[in-house]
């Protein structure tokens, strides 16, 4: 994809150390679980979100205690080394916390409030009148987050009022609620590259709609996600078309997966999805890819299906060294194909590329490797695996040598 | 989404017992990786896609030995009253196959070509041509498939010379190459409702760009799939963006997804990563939709990641017999959610809702839950998920009853 793949340029928002909007790359932002006054286990988690690749974190801060403890979390994590940017949830009492413990409203680069649950009747105008107050004051932007699950029922009211259907007054109360919001904010003093935005429905169809109905509208940088995805296969699939489908129409600044972990599954799974959306799109690269076919009855499919998961453990083994050793190493594409029907041309769209051939016994196998599109070596036997590591060390040391 | 969601209709193509195209559903197709000639590994192999969910199985024949097996494979299949169509995978010797096996030929539905290497110079109007007047002679649709793995040389070449890049060169390569094949073999008396055309590559943003243009220039039911699209995670989220990108412009008549299973992961895990990109654009449905939040800071982490992990293992363990018993059933949404920022309002989007309490102490937990957008129940302690169950199923009994 094009540098200049977006039709129009967001503003461009200061998020702690990084910024986001324009035509910068698209952040990953994901979410703690644990409690917040849990110190420890906040850190800890903290550390292995930024570590999976998340490079905005997001902490509910729901009462005194957990306020209290943002900036034992803030120092922790610096003590460690990690200053990734930290954004406060809040719902409900956002005003009051950040109004009481000024040193949480330091400790955090971004507060997060939703227009739906700030304040209700003649509350809602006056709370986040003080939120937005506050951030002028801490010089922190703002996300306006919108949710179909805390809808503002005062402009769904509206709509629905006006004639629009359950669906369309969805839409619309959740886009006037973060628009309106906005820009009352910016006439309280917070500048228009303070604001991050963002509308969320759980389901997919809907939150294109709403997403190419609110960049339309507004040029404030977009933070994207389907809420409540799910978990397992459902919230995968969904939330990589939901989230991939926006992205291809040039929408979208910082990306989310809300995934409920399965049983043995970190918290940091919904980043991995992240990464893999970005990847499959072009639009940034962490990893060098695998291309592997999914074998038939052409292909000695236990030799196949072996080489192609220990290369894949390899590439993920390797690359922290890689990363440090090798700068760009994440731009290949490497090959695993289990047959010569489409193994050598697709070797040719790669940079390394193996073609086993069709012989089912282990001993006679034999596998062509191409690098960079030329046929290079042949190998043979049970010692294919191994030779193909090699070639793969090799060519990487030869191409990334950063001397 | 609507029915008449399309731009154009494709013409509907019979492929066995099943019918493509049109505004007709969109079928799940998987293929087997299992030895051919392996007759009870195959047999075995198609009856588990079938069970996940595969409408149309596709088969290498790629020998005399596999072309012979292909009637016993029929056979034993329909002893086991299985009698779901197949596909017969071709390439470069089709044409004999066939030609010197009329049972295969009769026994199998559709035959898949590639027209990139059916023959090569002179011999590649001839192959083809067998093929076309064999599948007339035996009343058989075929589909032609293109993969870049196996581009048309002399096309490719062609393309080169009219000064393309080697990106548009593959496009209009792949393209033509299954148009130019399909209007010859209508030439040589095919109908046009006997073909389907296929061109995949294996990167995202190439594959949607293919078939827009493929589909703007024809009016054969297309079949889609990100080829070599790799294995876990990363396979699914790129066959995920890729497929439903292109269902959601109306492209598509039956879906593949190309995947390496993993070293535990059954061959059917292609079939439930389809049916997932179906249902998540609402193009199909196939069992009970299951929202649930991501959990946060403010959830009994433990008690909701059980919570939703059982429900989601009680629908899929209940759905044989509910969709036997209850026809409708996989339409419903049944929300689980942490608590109550988002939980009754998302619960309110769904048949069935229930939204815990923030409580970190298992006993004294409590859950509210909603039927059709109204709060019905409070339920409390360590009960929690057995009264669930029992709502569920009572929820199900009386809005399904199919007396």
């Amino acid at each position: 994809m094009k540098k200049d793949y977006r039709m129009k340029e967001t503003c461009i928002v200061k998020i702690g150390k990084v910024k986001i909007g324009g035509n910068l790359p698209i952040l990953i932002q994901s979410m703690t679980d644990t409690l917040t006054s849990d110190i420890d286990s906040t850190v800890m988690q903290i550390l292995e979100l930024e570590k999976a690749g998340s490079e905005i974190i997001r902490l509910t801060i729901n009462n005194e205690k957990s306020a209290q403890c943002i900036p034992l979390i803030k120092k922790k994590l610096l003590d460690k080394k990690c200053d990734i940017p930290l954004v406060g949830d809040f719902h409900y009492n956002g005003h009051i916390l950040l109004e009481r413990f000024p040193e949480c409203a330091k400790s955090i680069d971004k507060y997060r409030i939703n227009p739906g649950n700030i304040g209700f009747g003649s509350k809602e105008e006056d709370n986040f009148k003080k939120v937005v107050l506050l951030a002028i004051e801490h010089e922190k932007p703002i996300r306006i987050g919108a949710n179909w699950g805390s809808t503002n029922k005062r402009l769904f009211q509206r709509f629905l009022n006006m004639g629009l259907t359950d669906r369309q007054a969805t839409t619309q109360s959740l886009i006037s609620s973060v628009i309106e919001s906005a820009e009352y904010a910016e006439k309280l003093g917070l500048r228009k590259d303070q604001i991050v935005l963002s509308c969320k429905v759980s389901e997919v169809k809907h939150l294109v709609e709403i997403y190419e109905d609110l960049y339309s509208k507004c040029s404030y940088p977009l933070h994207v996600g389907l809420t409540e995805s799910g978990t397992g296969l459902n919230s995968v699939v969904a939330s990589s078309i939901a989230i991939g489908t926006i992205l291809q129409k040039g929408i979208g600044n910082t990306i989310r997966v809300s995934y409920t972990p399965g049983q043995k599954e970190l918290r940091s799974h919904e980043v991995k999805v992240c990464r893999e959306i970005l990847q499959s799109l072009s639009l940034r690269t962490f990893a060098p890819s695998l291309i592997s076919c999914p074998g038939c009855g052409r292909t000695n499919i236990d030799a196949f299906g072996r080489l192609v998961h220990k290369v894949k453990i390899y590439i993920e083994d390797k690359m922290p060294i890689w990363k440090r050793k090798f700068p760009g190493v994440e731009n290949i594409r490497i090959a695993v194909m289990g047959c010569v029907v489409n193994g050598p041309g697709e070797s040719k769209h790669s940079d390394i590329g193996i073609s086993l051939s069709r012989n089912r016994d282990d001993k006679n196998m034999s596998a062509v490797v191409f690098i960079s599109g030329k046929k290079k070596y042949t190998l043979r036997g049970n010692k294919i695996e191994e030779n193909f590591f090699d070639i793969i060390d090799t060519y990487i040391s030869e191409k990334f040598s950063s001397i």
